[in-house]
């Protein structure tokens, strides 16, 4: 390639610099060992790649709510509703929600661009989601309709980060989502550790220390950003830290970045999702007082529609005029994708008690919820239950972040192996067994920890498999590097 | 908002200064008017608005075509393709793609996130199309799924600029897309002009022309951006004058960035459209001697599918290492919309002669095509028989870009409204008639000269009517102004 004018010294060295773990070398590496089952199915000690990199729950077996997908297939091709074979191939509810949603976009037309915040009758059905889940009023206006949280994550980003004297303080460890849209950006991540010793606890203490440290460098900090339930340390904030972390953003002129794209994954009796708007407004504070985005996905959730790529963000305590800036930046890509947008409004409107498909809706969630709570725990045990690995539970989310204790032997082995040592342990795992995780330092860990991320999604009739395989694995593993 | 950390000048002032005039101001008074008229169908002088301004042509009426519209429904809804009703409801061409693309899907799961470049299968089919369409090879492993056009081209601004130092050369008029993604990204635009005179003739000579005077500033340019079929312009190029380009990119080893999502939309017998690639092979040269990005789009041509956010780049001639890096940009994204990636997947696999849905789907297209061909030629001529009016033709694409000669007191009017006079008679234009177009201030356009982008999308029936009343208003405003 002599002649090509682009080479890895002469691009933007912001992209060299980003960094994505949940798609980096481990799961190259396990795209690759998948190719090689394909054509020799003995080339490897198993039989297939399991994906435990990602929250990806349908492409390890989940099956869509049907609800969602009816309606989702009717707007798609709204001829279907003229048709009388339509009323024996799907419910009488997903026929009324799709013509109602029909009605909202002029023409019908689900092919056309829509307004750049989205269409203006699935704004108006999300709010009135975020007012039945908070008890408190929510503005269409606020809902920005996006493909999947990650550009409305980029967005604010772009919007705040004007070099990198400009800082965002996120957790540590963190959703490499996060460093990598600063790092895209110019900005300067600015960590704070969350603590493991007490369930990946949120210490006001840490945020002030770190704030701190930041402005003696003269970083200016625009921004905190708090992932609840967490990624992918799995715990779900307690109210009482909520209000304190909205009470910091205040004090300290800070836009709260919420994600919350996990609302719906608590898997614990003791702990509840509230959104940090709920918390801003039960504490008297209005759009006033405390700057606000929440983040939501229809990738997450017990619907884990993550092809789909739809989202919102709701935006709260901005100005007019920064509003404009922002509708800006959302119109230079038109709009997001119309099916996304109105799987967006179906999480956020789902069927409710006393419609007739309320029961098998409801059932098809609960099994998924009930399930991914069994698992987490499973999972959870085995783990704890390994020499060396100590797990805090998956209160809510997707994931566990065990950590681990390698032997010395281990860590000069994977000196030796010019890798980290969480990455050599991962590399080690995938082609023992197949299972893809991601190392620890992917998602950033305190100097001196190790850890990985397993997701909990592999269907249920696996886990005893994945846990005796990865057991034995990690056996042999201490067994090979015993000091 | 007096206590609200961010403000106009505390943003990324990148974002305050991109520009996107397509959904600009004039849009926002057009939101506004038929808010207006919703409340009252009486407080404007027309009752409805005409959305002109943008590509957008299910907005207008356009019907998807049928075939893309059943695949989609199946896919969306899989569990569909079980019940014996479905036979009745969807054509047998239909069912058998959602078959096979749902069969190269793991586990049939459209719900789940695909491979960053998208799902494999439709890359080979996209590939495929390609080699059809151009006569030479094409490689899956080049083909990029994107959610549309937009962030591919975006993807490519943020791999290539470093600064301001770094430019790329863009045609003006330009569709505002490059301006402000080159905004966002801190880069410059190095501006060539299309020479209206010779029907937006791109000439090699003006192109070396502002590639020195950029170097002479010590701007880096990197990169030229051609859009053909032409955005504003519908023109389309010749061969023989894409052959020069490319000579011109290789020998000053410029990355050719070409916007080919009009490929579909040629009206004239007199021209047709070939690929940069099909081109540039056709030439002798091959991935190592040019480095070329081809932009394609489900929501332009006869399908129209704006809504769906599908499109796919094609890149060739980069090294191993820079793929790596475009990889990495797509990866942190996770993948683009499973819908839109099988839609780009069927506009470059539509059926084919001897399929049984080969006549309705042909029917439908060329419905499509040769209406829009009349529509363009109608606007054209009813444009060119305005006083100080003159319109190149629209060979393709979906706009019309007529030039207008403003008496002086329109000028010093527009001046007093402390506005630039193409705007000035756009928003006259829509406060009369309802008719929205885009001022030419918002592509560019060279000094001295006044223009508006106007699309040939309205259904052809609504032709006479949108005709009569821009005459009606042209010859008002032009008494009203008259020196």
């Amino acid at each position: 390639m002599a002649s090509t004018p682009v080479t890895r010294h002469s691009i933007n060295p912001k992209v060299l610099e980003c960094e994505y773990a949940v798609r980096g070398e481990i799961v190259i590496l396990a795209q690759k060992l998948q190719e090689d089952l394909k054509n020799n199915p003995k080339s490897h000690p198993f039989d297939e790649i399991l994906y435990c990199n990602i929250g990806n729950p349908q492409s390890l077996g989940q099956k869509p709510i049907t609800f969602f997908r009816e309606v989702l297939a009717l707007c798609d091709h709204p001829a279907l509703l003229d048709k009388s074979e339509t009323r024996s191939l799907f419910s009488a509810d997903s026929i009324k929600r799709a013509s109602q949603i029909l009605s909202q976009i002029p023409g019908k037309a689900t092919g056309a661009y829509s307004h750049s915040q989205g269409i203006k009758g699935l704004c108006d059905t999300i709010a009135a989601g975020i007012e039945a889940r908070d008890g408190f009023p929510a503005d269409p206006n606020d809902i920005f309709l996006t493909d999947g949280a990650s550009p409305a994550v980029h967005m604010m980003m772009q919007l705040l980060i004007r070099s990198e004297k400009d800082g965002i303080l996120c957790p540590i460890p963190q959703y490499p989502l996060y460093s990598a849209s600063i790092a895209l950006h110019g900005g300067t991540l600015v960590p704070y550790y969350l603590d493991e010793a007490t369930g990946w606890g949120l210490e006001i203490s840490e945020l002030k220390k770190q704030l701190e440290t930041a402005k003696s460098k003269g970083i200016c900090v625009r921004a905190l950003v708090v992932i609840n339930p967490g990624n992918p340390t799995g715990q779900v904030l307690a109210e009482s830290n909520q209000q304190q972390i909205v009470d910091f953003c205040k004090k300290e002129g800070l836009v709260l970045l919420a994600d919350e794209v996990y609302q719906e994954n608590v898997y614990v009796p003791d702990k509840k999702f509230y959104s940090f708007k709920k918390v801003a407004r039960s504490m008297g504070y209005g759009e006033k007082d405390i700057t606000l985005v929440s983040f939501q996905s229809v990738s997450k959730g017990y619907y884990g529609e993550c092809g789909k790529r739809g989202g919102y963000m709701e935006i709260t305590g901005f100005s007019p005029e920064v509003r404009e800036q922002i509708y800006k930046l959302a119109s230079v890509n038109l709009c997001s994708n119309i099916s996304g947008q109105i799987l967006a409004s179906l999480v956020m409107s789902p069927p409710k008690s006393g419609d007739q498909c309320y029961e098998s809706y409801s059932a098809e969630k609960n099994a998924i919820l009930t399930s991914l709570a069994k698992r987490a725990q499973q999972l959870e045990h085995a783990l704890n239950s390994l020499e060396g690995v100590s797990c805090n539970r998956a209160e809510g989310a997707m994931y566990l972040f065990p950590r681990i204790e390698l032997p010395k032997k281990a860590v000069e082995a994977a000196e030796a192996a010019k890798t980290a040592p969480d990455t050599f342990y991962a590399r080690r795992l995938l082609n023992a067994t197949g299972i893809v995780v991601v190392p620890g330092s992917g998602f950033g860990q305190a100097a001196g920890t190790l850890h990985f991320r397993c997701t909990i999604l592999p269907q249920e009739d696996r886990i005893p498999a994945i846990i005796s395989r990865l057991t034995q694995f990690h056996e042999a593993f201490m067994k090979e590097f015993r000091d």
